[in-house]
């Protein structure tokens, strides 16, 4: 209803946003984030974050995202929960409908993130980051001379398998139907499964993980018609990445083949004005280091691109809510 | 003399390289950083960082340095004092002249940044960081209501002192010529003269920084042949950017026109092997939490570099050591 016009309208409020918006509001460009789920993204459920750059011994994923969080708010960023539904872009303001409300901004950063595909079994979310994980980079390193299970037969399940196996002792690798990962994969792996290292289970579907008294046991699974188990120290699980990116639908901001946001080197998507960072962005490494990089190069663009407006001093939009 | 091969060789300890180390060392990537000045860099000798996301109210630059040098040691970083002069790469080897010794490398990252030009008068060195800037994105938000020195008449003195004004009373703008900016932002200039926030003084040359009893005071000039005096509460000087790549010549590492390494969007260079990534980089944002994003990213990318080499296993150059 109102004639509000937020300066910069930030979609979600991981890490990528909230360090975003500790630089444009440290610059008194009024920003408001919107978060449907957790403040602090992946990173408020990760256990613990080994090699965010700055704490030498690791830090509770949790206590992160608050750190994240109170120093944006610090510098006056405002943080709603609601749910975007879509973007639209009208020249040089945009319009998201936020919970069946109207929200206009001058700039739009979205910073919704991915969401790792799940198997949906017992265990699953029980022991996510306590022996189940969806990142090598980030938890593979914590199963140095242990064994592991493995899910998935496309390319960053053999991809990551591989990686795993510098870690590992030995690594069961489940695969629903058979291998989809590309030839030069395939001959890759080959060599693991030759060397003893990796052991391919095609046609094998998991059923449970199983956990006893706190230590990781085993993942049960049904391999042709039949039930069998895998003993292992953790599972990694590869079956796809999930882009937060369906309310984009008729925004004109282009994806690329995974659903992931297309950038130019400033961060900006295909509509003027509308910037992406973090791990919805096509390129993202899903790394807390890289998105929050990712928010602070995107928040200099956002400012670089308000200065450029026509009559953009930030001035009126903030007196008109004083 | 020895046939020693590190998987990566890292040419800088500033946060970029240090982050990046995190990453490749906790993979179990033999990793090598020569520092020929600060470990840290910039960051190190940096007062206060009130925008390094992770820490709320900030962090003395000393302290997030001594962090990230931590960090990057705990998973095996090595880092050692030496100037690299040379970088030639020879297919799938990289050989690095270091102090005048061949040191060998299946990949390189460049992370060297870049330095400010300084005026050179006294009180600048002294006062660097209590008065003395040269980052507005970094310290200008310490000036609310305060009246400052810009110097400097190329466009980013320009762009910076007209930030500047959305915290400032008033800025003293002196152009040791005449200013050099693009039309478009002389005439934004022109907006903020007309306001009476920004007074520009050409053929304006400063003489020394003023601090008595640790308050900023003014600087002194000569203007048109005549000494003069601008009162105020701290100076900043926006008079270039020597990005430090004087070593490339010869190593086939294309440059922008500013000096700074080109990259693709995995921050490799034009040379397969070598990386670039933090202020050196063009695109660069001179922000410590890009440059560690950076570093996060491309060390993602020099793994899968490595993992892609014929015979890459990292096991022989670790064995040759042990």
């Amino acid at each position: 209803m109102s004639e509000k016009i937020y300066d910069t309208v930030m979609v979600g409020a991981g890490p990528s946003a909230l360090a975003a918006a500790v630089y444009t509001t440290r610059e008194d460009i009024e920003t408001v984030l919107y978060e449907k789920g957790v403040i602090g993204g992946l990173a408020a459920i990760t256990d613990k974050v080994d090699n965010y750059p700055g704490f030498p011994d690791g830090i509770e994923g949790l206590t992160l995202a608050g750190h994240l969080e109170k120093q944006a708010e610090r510098f006056g960023a405002q943080i709603e929960f609601g749910q975007v539904e879509s973007i639209r872009s009208d020249g040089d303001i945009k319009t998201l409908v936020i919970d069946g409300q109207d929200v206009k901004a001058r700039s739009v950063l979205i910073a919704t993130g991915s969401d790792y595909n799940k198997l949906g079994i017992p265990g699953e979310a029980e022991y996510y980051g306590r022996g189940v994980h969806y990142c090598a980079t980030c938890d593979g390193a914590f199963y140095r001379e242990k064994k592991l299970v493995v899910v998935g037969g496309g390319n960053s399940a053999v991809q990551e398998a591989i990686f795993l196996t510098r870690f590992t002792t030995h690594i069961d690798l489940l695969v629903r139907s058979t291998i989809k990962a590309s030839d030069v994969l395939q001959q890759e792996l080959q060599k693991f499964v030759d060397d003893g290292k990796i052991t391919v289970h095609l046609a094998t579907t998991p059923n449970e993980i199983i956990v006893t008294d706190g230590t990781f046991e085993k993942v049960t699974a049904t391999k042709d018609g039949e039930a069998t188990e895998f003993n292992a120290d953790g599972v990694f699980i590869f079956v796809g990445l999930k882009p937060n990116t369906e309310f984009l639908g008729g925004s004109g901001v282009e994806l690329d083949e995974q659903g992931l946001i297309k950038t130019d080197i400033h961060l900006e998507t295909s509509v003027k004005g509308i910037f992406a960072s973090g791990d919805v962005r096509s390129g993202a490494t899903m790394q807390i280091a890289s998105a929050v990089g990712e928010g602070a190069t995107a928040a200099l663009a956002i400012r670089e691109y308000l200065d450029s407006m026509p009559h953009t001093e930030a001035a009126p939009a903030l007196e008109a809510v004083l």
